[in-house]
């Protein structure tokens, strides 16, 4: 088991994505307060088609503004070589891939296999190389597909060896639509690391089946390094209408300095980012501290 | 690691407890909904003041309809040995008997100290055993107390070892207040089991910071056989206005079951028995399922 466990706050991308777009100007005060928790890594936007997804379309300018914080180190989300370029050009430093593990998912997604998609992780590498830029390959889907059902694990498996003899710098497995449980998350996590062997592994789950909190936990004790969160709970799942979305950043890190691991996001300032999540989309978000508060014992 | 879990369902007593009461026929529905699970274990209602905790008021009334569900074991929580006999003239099988480990919840709560309602075990034992009646010592507070902080394991242990020297038939820890993490439930637990040896040891948590369901699962992993559960969650805490209550009912089986244990608990009909529960409660209860359906994946 791992004491220091490295938050990515993940609100301003996935959060944000599904949600009507905001203005930059919106985007800079949920920053802001994000970045005043003492947070080092942010996943900042993603360079994708602004048709499909226009809650991004400005993420050239937003990552214009990113310099202003030299402390964290901010990622973008990219689908494909192109968007890497793109990324590069607006000066982030940090890229995920995201490969979907089922091909129902990826075709639905951007129009390739899962293969298909596996191809580019090479492409992207060079791309990304040659400006000293790290690479993340994120594998989506890796439990379930909302159209294949469950996702056989050697897929995942398949996908990380692929990412591995390449030399991505980073991988990690995310539960695109909050069905994974902490049993299938231990058992994923042990297949997959005599795989990855040392490269750094992360997680990204969703808290839609009331689960994410528990199955980021069980990848915490497997081994995982790495989680993704959003304040507030921010972002649903556009297959779940209502549910809830990200496993909350407040919670998160709640149950982890709790729990006796280290954090580098401060528990106050991440409940007060939640706040202005909730303030810049104008509507309730499901993190429990924000309505429980803080923890009444000291 | 155990394979089967058994699920003792607490809605109508501990989720109901801190509602507007509700009429015995509303009472009725929702055991009717709660019986169609297949759960094995309910948690009817508790033997307690009816000045102090209204909606119980009916225990007697409620307990005189159980014998319609002859497959279902029904307990009753009662806070001293004069609610034990109350219970016991009531027709109940099975008595949980609450001990706070912490003083200021325990004078609160029965205005007795901690040491004070642990005195009781031996003469609720004996008021028991000449019925034979089944009872269970449910410490309280168990790793926080509202007023007096973290609690101390080892007066979680000290009650253990009384409980144990006298004979109770099961023991379990409540984190009444919904602030223990998984970590911490990990660590209690170990600390417990060789104090209570083979005796049936169970747990009871609540989702109010997001990480009940996380603190059962780790529960689960350190040897806790017994759940309680609430269908939709409900019964919030009184200490947290507007936090969630128990964890969830439907939640809790989503992810037992799916990450390989056996369970009781037929999960359709635990989605319906939360949806009978929001309807007799007449608000929106807190359980993920609820929102977001039973799983995608088939």
């Amino acid at each position: 088991m791992n004491s220091r466990i490295t938050i990515r706050e993940v609100s301003l991308r996935d959060g944000l994505q599904i949600e009507r777009p905001i203005p930059l100007s919106a985007k800079l005060e949920l920053l802001a307060s994000v970045a005043a928790t003492g947070v080092r890594e942010v996943e900042a936007t993603a360079f994708v088609s602004p048709s499909k997804v226009p809650a991004m379309a400005d993420a050239a300018e937003l990552a214009a503004e990113l310099p202003n914080y030299p402390d964290i180190e901010f990622s973008a989300l990219v689908a494909s070589p192109n968007g890497a370029k793109r990324a590069i050009a607006a000066g982030l430093r940090a890229i995920e891939y995201v490969v979907a593990a089922s091909d129902s998912f990826s075709k639905a997604n951007v129009g390739r296999s899962s293969a298909e998609a596996t191809v580019h992780i090479g492409e992207i590498l060079a791309i990304a190389r040659s400006s000293e830029v790290t690479v993340e390959v994120i594998v989506a889907t890796a439990w379930d597909c909302p159209f294949d059902g469950p996702t056989p694990p050697q897929r995942v498996l398949d996908i990380a060896a692929v990412a591995r003899d390449l030399g991505v710098d980073r991988f990690s497995i995310a539960d695109t639509i909050g069905t994974a449980t902490p049993g299938r998350v231990s058992s994923l996590i042990a297949q997959l690391r005599p795989v990855i062997g040392d490269i750094p592994l992360g997680g990204h789950f969703h808290n839609t089946r009331g689960a994410g909190l528990a199955s980021a936990y069980a990848a915490v004790c497997a081994g995982v390094t790495r989680l993704d969160a959003s304040v507030g709970g921010l972002g649903g799942c556009p297959f779940a209408p209502g549910a809830t979305g990200n496993i909350a950043t407040e919670d998160l890190v709640y149950l982890l300095a709790d729990s006796g691991f280290d954090v580098d996001v401060d528990l106050p300032a991440a409940i007060a980012a939640a706040e202005v999540a909730k303030s810049v989309v104008g509507h309730e978000l499901p993190g429990a501290l924000l309505r429980a508060g803080d923890r009444i014992r000291n």
